[in-house]
């Protein structure tokens, strides 16, 4: 199945648009996990198990990883999700971006290396960055179009052309128009403009969005999946991170997780 | 000594505006290298000690130690170049873009796990994305401005406020009179388009800027550097890669990358 048809069922299945985030941060973990080796991988994993049922997606960030030396306990946390879960597609949160052979070593980490199903990728090198990702057919491959930080608009929110389309505007119409011609496509749009979200749903049909920016960075969901959902109601990755991993903070932090990923998947719902 | 100081102390020892770029491909290197498990620290490492010399800096490329499950190469080779050739700074080239906790998880795999001298960063995200690293005092930013690449026109290239302003342009101007309060930032320009060199020289003022795309990518040595300099006939880092890596094929491939650097830089050093 390719990452397109994985996400589609898993929305379907699980009846959810959530995508859950796994930013692991040590220094937040319960205190009978902290001196352990694979401390990592065992929250992380664990926190799956706990939420795959109420997911359409994973997405581990990879910097999280990478800070400390942890690449293998990435590589077990993805073979763990593909094994115990197979419905629910893995999204490398990576925002990579670089051209030709380098593009294709950066690929071959996130699809060889790794096994993800989906990538984030930055768009500002144009379209010829993209293709080294979209040589691996069925692979996801999502580019940043608007993000939910306050310095998002320095580059995003400048006007081009005649001064009615904006960089994110245009970014979206390259994606729909120009770039997607194998269907792999998605687009990042932050939930903290409700109204771009709905202007980017305008331009790319039915194309996947994947949202980050509830909870922890305020973004509301009422508002998100009214200006983000395609007309069958779907089309959304909701991604919470922090407000799930963290929800608890003893040993029984994965059931906190079960209950707030519950809460949140439920909340999206109510709206759909 | 911040990055910048150490650059330009490079660049009068070393009477060079040549920065040798380490991209290794095992495909690539000498039949005697091939089979051995750490081939990529030792080709980089002699690569290294035979051009240190010649060079202003040394700019590893992180895909292509991650491909491979190299980062420990990666590690050990930053970590000899600083011992054996403190003079010669290092850019990680990674072309990071995050925000908040996700930018600073990558400024520590940067700077703390790889202690690298500066980093290559996406300004897709805007200012707030830039300053995690910004917070590490001495090491260099260097954001991408206008890419060596064709679809490195797709945004870079689109004209913004009244129509006058490219987004490159524009990037270069915040850069310049907004993001750089710390004396911290250099940008990346390609050397395919030398009136774009001269364009952001102009705005930018003494600012260094970090040139890929000699070489194999068809930039001209010679209007890469009248384009580019400064008044004191300095301020560049001209990227040379793979003509440098894989000059030679046999045994004497450091000797061959040796030959190949100096002829390079005395090239560039021409037209200062």
């Amino acid at each position: 199945m390719t990452f397109i048809e994985s996400l589609t069922a898993a929305w379907k299945t699980n009846n959810s648009l959530l995508c859950v985030g796994l930013d692991p941060d040590p220094a937040k973990f319960p205190a009978h996990l902290k001196d352990k080796p694979d401390a990592i991988f065992r929250f992380c994993s664990e926190i799956a198990d706990a939420t795959a049922d109420l997911a359409c997606t994973f997405k581990p960030q990879i910097a999280y990883f990478a800070a400390r030396r942890a690449e293998d306990q990435l590589e077990a946390l993805i073979a763990h999700i593909h094994e115990k879960h197979p419905g629910v597609p893995v999204i490398l949160d990576a925002k990579r971006g670089d051209i030709g052979s380098t593009a294709e070593q950066y690929a071959i980490e996130a699809f060889e290396r790794y096994r993800a199903d989906a990538v984030t990728v930055n768009p500002y090198m144009g379209r010829d960055s993209v293709e080294p990702w979209l040589a691996y057919k069925g692979k996801g491959v999502i580019l940043l179009c608007r993000t939910s930080n306050p310095g998002g608009s320095d580059l995003q929110f400048q006007r081009v052309g005649a001064g009615d389309t904006a960089i994110y505007e245009l970014v979206a119409e390259k994606v729909a128009a120009e770039w997607n011609t194998t269907g792999q496509c998605a687009l990042v749009v932050g939930a903290t403009f409700p109204g771009e979200i709905a202007r980017v749903r305008q331009i790319v049909g039915e194309m996947p969005l994947l949202v980050p920016g509830i909870g922890a960075q305020g973004g509301d969901i009422e508002a998100t999946v009214m200006a983000g959902k395609t007309a069958a109601g779907s089309g959304l990755m909701i991604n919470s991170s922090r407000a799930i991993l963290y929800a608890g903070k003893g040993e029984d932090y994965a059931a906190a997780a079960r209950k707030v990923a519950l809460e949140t998947r439920d909340a999206i719902n109510r709206w759909r």
